[in-house]
């Protein structure tokens, strides 16, 4: 099937590019020996996962309980949940983990880890709990050093559960003022560091501790030193996008992903061009504050997957792109009907508003992949 | 049930506030003697529409086709799908109008007119046929002016199609400098005067143009003068968001829809409270650029729908949100397991995420409706 036969907006993922930047990290990690577990959150796709997992059986780890029930039912029983765990979700876990699924569980405070305690032994059940660190001051997690890190797993095991290690993100990646190999070097250096430090704090006070996981793509793909390390979790490096682009993670050439539209008009007063793809099937997501300013919410191939240089989606509405060039009086007449592929500035986003993924070699479709979602 | 009985996150929409918000149109407009359609794009759901529209079976405006297919599913048949027209969504309105929907379809060019005119003829079918007006520069549509405008009419009859009439939209209201009743007020004459005007020449030029439908939700609740309109299409009045309150349109005590979350934990830098509802729950739609800044990705809201002064979303990743006060040191310490309740910044972006919604009144649950998604 040609893409331009596919109802518009749809979500495409370039087959080779996918496998060659698949290529890229598993290279790299099997060079250094350490593990690989792969974040799903960006396709939400058991066939995609399947390219990129180390086994057909995993490991993943995911973002929502959504997603550790949809990888489960395609095969998957190695899962890591990676988002702190609440009450109102622990009959959900005990539900995966009683069907025979290795589901981890994140936290990090002692107040989580008594709730779950709780629930836990209530129930019977020994949960494998990872402790969340903080490794950049980023979002959540407890400093290596912290009183809490030790309380955490010392309430954990008092009530029969099992402190299975702890894990970091250092997201800061994505926020660097002077993104560079070396600062991505640094970085993953602070996140090992921060993740070793906490293991061996926790093996000191008697907890075996057997994972210690890190992990984003930037770190993963300039890491130096993986030594203490059990496993590094990426996910967008699978598709890549406009921000790893823009950080130098990545060329622009090999984003993966893209969503097909149609111009549906020209603007009278400008020439700019309206497409079928608003923020919807792109998402609002344009990239950090202030940075990446020049893509706008994504950059223009032809249908081919060639780049039409100086095009960018300027404006998006709910179902209307603006597409302009620079200056826009510069922007190119295409027909009504013209299908158009838009690159993602934040491939997670941007595949979040679609049910499923066509997989393309150039202008031909191969496969249709379903995506999970919602929570 | 008690919403927080509810997986999180979730979208819950308040009864009595959707019920006064839609009140305070339909008085307005019966007052005027003016039509109404509602624009069913921000919930996309079957039965919250049957509250707003002045009959069960319409009329509605929606933004895909999908929407579409759904409301005419739930009993719907009188629709405008009011996003231009392209050849690859031809045949699946033709298969609603030959199910007996009363579809109206949107174009602006004599281009993309020629290819409708061209499928409905080799289809032995005459579609119902709005042209754009273009009344502010704010996107796409014709100039009440334009010599494309009678060309895409004559087109259209030429070719035995059916020139329903026309419609145009205040998109730049969202935008206003200095927004105000009275500014609203003349946009709103504006909106009016170039769909009267562009009705007018197309009737000069032979054609009975029985459909002159304006609409946005700032120019509809403002609009002072409604001569020569057949109706008034809005959406976001339903539920109303913050980007209405920032604008004065609303108060934020009007806003209907809310997402509930759980506190996963508290951050150990800062205090600052991390919740489980990221981006894929709130969107990344933080409003214009620049503008309603103090408001970040959402306003927070205790458990019974009371507004926690002080508190906003200032950060969000896929499945986790922050929450701060300023001084941050002033955010309270709420334990892990609380659940909150996040207004929206942009309703139809927030709702996006979610297959469902669910009614309630207070802290209570009184019904869960499911919503179209995709396209």
């Amino acid at each position: 099937m040609r893409i331009r036969d596919l109802p518009t907006p749809a979500l495409l993922l370039d087959d080779a590019r996918m496998e060659r930047n698949i290529r890229r990290l598993s290279t790299r990690l099997a060079a250094h020996g350490v593990g690989f577990r792969l974040h799903a959150k960006t396709l939400k796709c058991v066939e995609a996962a399947r390219r990129a997992m180390t086994a057909p059986h995993g490991p993943v780890a995911v973002s929502t309980l959504a997603e550790a029930e949809w990888f489960a039912d395609g095969g998957v029983h190695d899962i890591c949940y990676a988002v702190g765990i609440v009450p109102c979700k622990f009959e959900r876990a005990l539900a995966l983990r009683r069907r025979g699924v290795k589901l981890s569980l994140l936290l990090d405070s002692a107040e989580a880890a008594r709730a779950l305690a709780a629930f836990g032994e209530a129930r019977d059940h020994a949960f494998d709990v990872l402790l969340e660190i903080d490794c950049d001051g980023h979002r959540s997690g407890l400093s290596p050093e912290s009183a809490g890190l030790g309380e955490a797993a010392g309430v954990l095991a008092a009530h029969g559960q099992h402190v299975a290690g702890v894990l970091t993100h250092a997201g800061s990646a994505y926020d660097l003022a002077a993104p560079s190999a070396r600062a991505f070097a640094a970085l993953a250096e602070q996140e090992r560091s921060a993740a070793v430090a906490a293991a061996s704090a926790l093996r000191a006070a008697g907890h075996a501790c057997p994972v210690v996981s890190v992990g984003s793509t930037p770190t993963a793909l300039f890491c130096q030193d993986f030594s203490g390390l059990t496993e590094v979790r990426a996910g967008v490096h699978v598709v890549q996008d406009l921000v790893m682009a823009g950080l130098g993670v990545c060329a622009v050439e090999d984003i993966a992903l893209s969503v097909l539209c149609t111009v549906i008009g020209r603007r009278e007063s400008d020439g700019a061009l309206v497409t079928d793809a608003g923020w919807t099937a792109l998402s609002r997501d344009a990239g950090l504050p202030g940075r990446f300013a020049d893509v706008g919410y994504g950059l223009v191939l032809a249908e081919d997957g060639t780049l039409l240089a100086g095009l960018r989606v300027a404006e998006t509405n709910q179902e209307h792109g603006v597409i302009t060039a620079r200056p826009k009086s510069a922007t190119p007449a295409f027909p009504v009907g013209t299908p158009l592929r838009i690159l993602p500035v934040h491939a997670c986003a941007t595949a979040s508003g679609f049910d499923a993924v066509h997989l393309c070699r150039g202008a031909e479709t191969m496969d249709v992949w379903t995506r999970c979602r919602g929570w």
